[in-house]
Parts: C-alpha cells; structure tokens; sequence
C-alpha cells in the first residue's frame, strides 16, 4: 500500500508519497506559501529531478489537489490513479491527553484534536486543515493521525506534572507533554533492533537534536521523561530557543527592555538558544566555522548548548537508575560530531568510550562507541515521515 | 575572638554570638516587625532560657542596639564589654561578579554590594542597612561580608550562561549566581573532612533541602553548577517555589488566570512548588501526613520534588563524569528520610547502597550508605552561622 505522508503548517505542506511495502519514498515535496502571494510547490519522483513551480495556492484544498496533480502527472506523476494511495498519514503536533497512539481519522477524533487547539495554537488547526482538505479531495481514503506528544503519554504523574498550582493542570491542562514522539518512537526501536535486544527490556537514552532538539528517556520501551515540556520552547537549547532558564528571567528581561509577555517569549523562542548567544547564528555550521576561527563567544554558545545535553542525559540515566543505549539523531545529533564527542566525553562513569573514528561519520546509522563500551552509543538517522507511514500501515492491516 | 553572625531581612535580623575558638553559640535570637507596629525581640544566651519582649524598634539601627544591650546585659548577657565582640560576620545575599569570597567591609565593598541590589532587590539594600546599622553602633570593630552567591563564583562559562541573547548578560549581568553557598561550601567541606581526602581531590553533590532547596555540584573543591539561577527561584521544586519550568508557562498563565507577569511570578514563587501541586502545605511533615492519610495528590507532589532532585543529582554527575559523595542537608534533607530513600533509590546504577537504618536518623551528622557503598551519602545538619563566623575569623587573623 502506498501511504500519503502529510505535514501541514500554517502555510505549508510537506508531503511524501511512500512504498510501504518496500519502505521506498515514491515521491516527495512541498508547499509553501499557502495563502500567500507567491506560493510555489516543490516537487521530486523518485526516478526524476526535483522541479519547482509558483501556483496559486489560496488554501490548503488547493494545496492538496496540486500535490495529487504532480503524484498523477502523465510525465513526471508516480502513480496512474488515486486508488494507488491507499491511505494517508498526517502528522498533528498536540493530541493532549486524548491520544497516547495513533489512530484512524472520524468526525470524533477530529473534534478531539480541535479540543487540543489551545495547546498548539499555531500547528493543531493546520494540522486540521490538511485533514479536511485530504477528506475533500479523496473521500475514500482512510485518513490515519499520527501525534508528535502520544510517545510520551506514558510518562508517570513525578515527570509530567509541574510543581504549580495543581488546579492549573485540572483547568487548563498545564503538564509536560514533550515532543517529537515519532522520532524519539522511531530511533528508539532502531536501537532495540540494533542491539538485538526486546524493545521492552532497553533503557536508551535518545538526543533528537535539530534546529528544535529534546532528549527522551525510553525504559522498557516507554518514553518516561522527556526535554520539552508543555510547549517546545523547553528542556535544552535549541537553534534559536533558550530551553528550560530561570522562570524569573521572563520577568527580568520584560522590566528592562519593557516588553510585555509575549514579546520576551517570541525572544526566547525566536532569538535565543545557540543564535542568541553566540550572536553568530542558529546553524551549527556556522557556529563550528566560527569557532575555527577562534570566536571564544560562538565556543561558549556551543559549550553551553552541549552542557544542557549533557544535564538531562545524566539526568535521565539516574530516572532509568542506568542507561543500555544512547542515541543521536536529527540534524545536529547527526552531523555534528563535536557535540557527540563533548556528551560521550562526559559520560565515562557510565562505562561510555567513544570509537574516534566512527564518530567522525555523518548522517550514517552507526555505532559510534568502541565494542568494549558498556553503554552503546550510535548515530541514526531519524525519519518521521517513514515512521508515520508505518504506523498508518500498521493501523489499517 | 567573639564574631556577632548577622543576617538582617528587610524588617528582621537574625544574631548568633559564636566564640571562633570553641565554636560554641554565646547567645541567639531575631529581631522582628522592624519598622512596623508590634516589633519584638527573642533572646537566647547558651546559659539560659530564650526571653521575648516587645520593643520599639523604628531601623535596624535601634536593632543592633538592643541586640548589643542584650548581650551586654548583666543578668542575662553573655559578654561584660563590647570589646568582647571581637568582629562582625554578615550574611549579604547577592555579590554578583564582584565577589568570589568574603571580605573586609570598606567603602568601596559597600558601594559594590548597592551595585548588586538590582540582582537581590528585597534582600541586598536590608543587608547593607545591617552593615551601616553595626558600624554606627560598634564603630571600632571590624565588618566581614559573606555572600550567599561568592562560592559560585568559580562555575565555567557554560554553567553560567543562559542561552538568550548574550547581551542581556553584557548589559543587566543576567547569568546563573546560584545561592546557599555559604551552605554548599561548608558541607563540601564536612564530607571531605568525614572522608579523610583532600577537599581539592572529591567529587560532591551537596542537596540543600529546604523551604527554599538547591543542589550544588563541588567538584575539586570548586563549585561547577549549582540549581538556583538568576534568582532563587530556579531549579528543583521547593516549599512555594517552582523551579526550573517551561518558560512558556509564565505566558499561558499569564492569559489564562488575566495576570501580569509580576503577578505570575508571585504565584511561581509563593503559590507553587510542593505546595501548590499537593494543596496541602509547604511543610514537608503535612505532606508525609497528608500521605499517610491516603491524599494521592500530596503523593504526586512528593514524587514530583524528589523526581526533581533526581535529575539534578543525575546530572551534575555527569558534568563532573562521576560523583564520590552525596550530602543531605537544611530542613527536609536532615529530617525527611522518604526523600533520601526516593533519590538514593534512583542511583543503584553509580553503586548507591542506602543503609535504611541509619537512614531513619533525624538531625544527625551520619553516613547513611552502606559500608560497601561505592558513593558515600551522607546527611550533615548545615551550619550557615558558624561557617560565617570561621570565614569573618579566617578574614581577620
């Protein structure tokens, strides 16, 4: 079965098209500028080049007939009929505490995940809009919601509930959520299969460090604490966040540059972490040529940002009361081999010992620690948009 | 030589009268309602009971005076001249980057300390009214100052630096000081002291845990991380306060409940912590009582403070690549073995061994890991007074 694999932002539209049998992506693209002048799609098969093309998009129903458009296309589409895509997958950022799996779309669970709006005000109703415009253009296709908190609804009351007044959570649903449950699912299992080990008997330790980055600890195959916490601004730094300061600082920073609430946190979420303090920039390429050429601040900024990682991984090995296996994914945790080598180097109480050269590796699934470790440590890369596919697949057979 | 200990709030002054040799307290008590209706002082020599009396105290000026003539008293005093007083050791909270040990009070160490009441508003300006209040009255006799923050003065760069923008930091010196110092650096040395090693050769985790609770990572005789913040608000849940938090939720508060962000900060300070999340108390007796009387939400506030230790104990041994001891002190860490037990429980995996017996013990300088522990934990009642005393004798000999 071919599955849909759908991405919606407030003006976008990410998309891949995908094998589920073979696991091989058919196509894939994106929407920008949804709603916007300008608005273009992306388009790549493949067995073709990727191609570029300004359309007007008005709304995401548009969107989403243009993809099927270029999936359809007589010279460059993948399949011949829209009965080729047998399902579709989306990823919807905030399922509150209604959702701990993934589930096949009706009217209630749309309904439920409308509910949950408030939480992710800026992702759940795009979110919601892909689904519609999915409902619309395909009417017999099975829609399957894959949430990006579910991973983490078996975390235990001690790690979810902030030490606040209790009748915050009971109002309005204040707790750690955390995010990137597909991911931290995904490499979690990787890791089990790996290691040849049952995913129920591993505690891993997963670093999904992107531009957005958190860290999760899986015991017996179940996510029991994770960075990130009602929102994605928390746990540790980030690109541009700050992750978890001194909650008095929001306060600080708005006396003396007189800003209200909301504009410290657009700081904190948008100028801060690694850009903010390294004033250079949220890319760690950058960040690693200006320490080569021997910026102290940018060294600072990437130290700090390895020390947060370095807190809540000791933090949760001692959550777990030990560790089996670590694991770096996404963008930074992939590439960036100075921030592996600064977390293992940490890390030698726990029986760490990094293999130098492996370390030296990109984007490669690898084990990067010697094989008298006695924690395994490994690189692999993350991929949501097959895990959600999976999981689609899985819910529907 | 006699040190007078002060610790003056912003309408109260706590005194103990040490003898720097023996180490023996001459006389205690506290000063309250300074400057407002009502205001008393009690009054305990080490050879007699503790006396109350209302008195007429408008400053600290008067204050220091009647602490001076209770001492001076010739039925209850402890001295028989004011030369006895040998010096005065005050506590002041905040010595931002100025200070990184105690010293001299002069002119000059007056002005640096009113350059710091922008970081400790409600507590710097009542010390340095302390200070002038014991020069007027003992013009003669030496000043010492010892800073709550100065120990914390050695963390390295990212420990210290919060990743938002770096000129917050160039411009209002916002930073991570950390607090209790006098308190982490006396117990540090305790353990060292127990352990017969060096205090330059150890690795320690001191949990201060008190109404106000910080955790503090002493590696080599140097603190390189510590819980508390900018502000004493930061890090593990306490009494009233939150710790560390998602940042968001100071906006989410803020809309949902209609509060201004000064307003939502009194609520994370004052509203929060264990007792918020239990509804119950502050005090950690209530809420051993509240559990065993079934009350399931003081049990999730229970677990959710000692959750929050956890993870700092987790991770400042991996900032430090390993631990040699753990230390409880302050209120709950010397009296509350359910703590102890939820934390110590958590690091089987770095060789923890809690002995339960000596466990049961209250108050007590004990070791409470086993024999064959490979991480000693011990709890050593704090002693902030007598440490202050030592640095004024150590200052002035």
């Amino acid at each position: 079965m071919n599955v849909l694999v759908i991405n919606c932002g407030s003006s976008s539209l990410k998309f891949q098209l995908i094998d589920s049998v073979s696991e091989k992506v058919l196509a894939k693209g994106l929407c920008e500028r949804i709603g916007i002048d300008g608005s273009k799609i992306e388009y790549e098969p493949y067995n073709g080049e990727e191609q570029e093309k300004e359309v007007s998009m008005p709304t995401h129903n548009e969107a989403i007939k243009i993809v099927i458009d270029s999936l359809l296309n007589k010279e460059t589409g993948v399949i011949k009929d829209l009965s080729e895509v047998g399902a579709v997958g989306h990823r919807v950022v905030h399922g509150g505490e209604y959702f701990s799996k993934s589930t096949i779309v009706t009217d209630e669970v749309i309904k439920k995940i409308e509910e949950c709006n408030d939480l992710a005000p800026l992702h759940n109703p795009a979110n919601i809009i892909g689904i519609k415009a999915c409902i619309n253009a395909m009417p017999d296709t099975p829609n399957v919601v894959v949430f990006d908190t579910a991973f983490h609804q078996t975390m235990p009351p001690k790690a979810y509930l902030y030490p606040i007044p209790y009748e915050y959570y009971k109002k309005y649903k204040i707790r750690r959520y955390g995010f990137h449950g597909t991911s931290h699912s995904y490499v979690s299992k990787k890791v089990a299969q790996i290691m040849d080990t049952p995913y129920d008997k591993l505690k891993t330790i997963v670093c999904h460090l992107g531009n957005g980055a958190s860290i999760c600890a899986v015991e017996n195959g179940k996510s029991i604490d994770t960075s990130m916490g009602l929102t994605p601004l928390a746990g540790v730094a980030m690109g541009t966040r700050s992750g978890d300061i001194d909650p008095s600082i929001v306060e600080v920073i708005s006396e003396k540059e007189n800003m209200n609430v909301k504009e410290v946190l657009n700081v904190l979420n948008k100028k801060s972490g690694v850009l903010g303090l390294s004033e250079v920039s949220s890319d760690f390429r950058d960040i690693t040529k200006a320490i080569e050429e021997g910026n102290e601040v940018a060294k600072n900024a990437l130290e700090v940002f390895a020390n947060t990682v370095v807190r809540f991984v000791g933090a949760y090995v001692a959550e777990m009361n030990g560790v089996d296996a670590i694991a770096f994914t996404a963008g930074v945790g992939e590439n960036n081999q100075a921030v592996r080598k600064m977390v293992c180097e940490q890390l030698g109480y726990l029986g760490v010992s990094l293999d130098e050269k492996a370390n030296e590796k990109r984007r490669e699934e690898i084990m990067i620690s010697t094989p008298d470790s006695k924690v395994k440590v490994f690189v692999i890369p993350t991929n949501e948009e097959l895990a959600i596919a999976r999981e689609t697949l899985e819910l529907l057979s």
